[in-house]
């Protein structure tokens, strides 16, 4: 289990490897929200995404003997890269299981780390199957993109900083929901260091599969039909109990509101963000009544987009 | 003349208004440029642009009395919307000459904060005759884009900050230069606050006026051959001898490689710039053996961009 000492433990072994990412604001974006927004803004972290957090606690929390063979995981994009990053920190081949259709831009960034891709059909099974076998063949150790602690004490330290250099008490943070990792550790560490504080999620309509599973009382299946291309995998067993006891609510956004919202933090912020990472701003935008004059911390998880494609779905050149 | 207090005393003056905005610094740009880099983000200033720096200084230092029937000045895009925004700020209404070609994304950041726009066409001329008749008509205090010395101070407020943050002593600091006021008020903001460290100015090879005018040792022209819409400007009679007695080189890059520097910035290190503002970063990149291994500064001016047409740049659909 996940306690405050973890969270803290894993926020010192990190720390001299990451940036401390700024807070930003916009009083644009505020009279449009009608809401206060301070934005952690990870789309500045190390490898363009707060992922770097997760998987460097969790290959340093291994002894050199368990990593001595090497990491493997799989994913769409940014744990691949935060993995590549942290075993070459440690001196450790990666092993990388990718949907073949991730984005070029991560791929490109997991090779710069000197990761190895084995590419995969884009399913669960397809990629779980090959990272079983990548497994067995490398005697990789393996740390899982969210159902892992050491990954999920890693993310929640974004929200912990977040809560620390914010100069405020923050009423609300958002995250956006994909497997859950991320939105666990926001959670836990708002328990720990900021009680009071609600967590809301955003989840793509496409993918609504947390939403449902909050209903259902179970893990659904993902879908896939988002254009937030890191929120595709459904919860696991470590992430779905600690988001079902402690989040307050998953709002769903489509598309259009997603491209939308990315396209005004574009314009307003003139910061570069993914497509998953303008998921909580949709979400704000969409339910401005739940959160009219409020505090709202939102944590901008990350900036890897193609920059073309990203282009031509803000200019409307693509739906 | 401007003197460390005149510096001191701008920077107090406008502290309240503005954002004293984030150093970002980048590893793979460090590795790609050779030099360790620190970028002094105002793009995320009020407005979009250091200009919000200049003219909020200049309105503040006018007396009441002064600026009673407005402020009226001329300019392609930011100064408009920092003029605008200033006399907004001390409830006297702003009258802004603008060319007719330029964005509309200054335009309407102009009318949003309520500036009277008078159009003219895109010649210095034209700008100063329209601006004459303005005052006239008006009896409106002008605050000149650049060539004014409340202006130059108000923009070395930036270079201060990049200073007093920086957390080391920087070799180099760059700017672009156009009419030469942010350019002026770095120089002298090192001058007092850094000295030994040296000025370089970049500046593209379309308007090379500045570079021409160190050559010839009096005021050049300026030609308006570039994609760096805010450079356009000749200097004035109170920026030029700054300039001349101060700054160590200018260097000017092409359009091509200000574009390449754009893009490097937007996918690297996921915040967006205007063509004018990757001057810095592309003499940089074109002239590697002055910067290796030095701590260089470089001034992020602004980004505000027509983002439909900075896509199509990047993403080569116009040349």
């Amino acid at each position: 289990m996940i306690t405050r000492e973890t969270l803290e433990q894993a926020h010192d072994r990190i720390r001299p490897y990451i940036h401390r990412t700024p807070i930003l604001t916009s009083t644009g974006l505020d009279e449009l929200s009608g809401c206060s927004l301070y934005f952690k803004c990870e789309n500045f972290q190390k490898i363009g995404a707060f992922k770097a957090r997760g998987a460097l606690n969790a290959v340093l929390s291994l002894s050199a003997e368990q990593r001595a063979k090497g990491i493997a995981t799989h994913s769409s994009g940014n744990h691949a890269q935060a993995v590549a990053r942290a075993a070459r920190m440690v001196g450790v081949p990666a092993f990388i299981v990718m949907p073949k259709n991730a984005p070029e831009i991560k791929k490109t960034g997991v090779r710069a780390y000197g990761g190895q891709i084995f590419e995969c059909e884009p399913t669960t099974e397809a990629r779980e199957r090959m990272l079983d076998d990548v497994l067995k063949q490398t005697g990789a150790a393996l740390v899982h993109p969210f159902n892992d602690y050491a990954v999920i004490a890693g993310q929640g330290t974004a929200a912990k900083e977040l809560i620390e250099d914010a100069g405020v008490k923050l009423d609300v943070i958002l995250t956006p929901v994909g497997g859950g990792g991320l939105l666990s550790g926001t959670l836990l560490a708002v328990k720990f260091f900021s009680p009071g504080t609600e967590v809301v999620a955003g989840e793509p309509e496409g993918s609504d599969d947390a939403w449902r599973s909050l209903q259902s009382g179970k893990i659904e299946p993902a879908q896939s039909q988002t254009i937030a291309d890191g929120l595709l995998t459904s919860l696991g067993d470590k992430t779905f109990p600690i988001i079902r006891d402690h989040v307050k609510e998953i709002i769903t956004v489509t598309d259009a509101e997603i491209v939308e919202a990315m396209r005004l933090i574009w314009e307003r912020m003139k910061i570069i963000i993914e497509p998953s990472c303008a998921v909580p701003f949709a979400t704000v935008l969409k339910a401005k009544e739940k959160f009219a004059g409020k505090k709202v911390g939102i944590i901008l998880s990350g900036g890897n987009v193609d920059l073309e494609r990203a282009c031509k779905l803000m200019t409307r050149q693509i739906p």
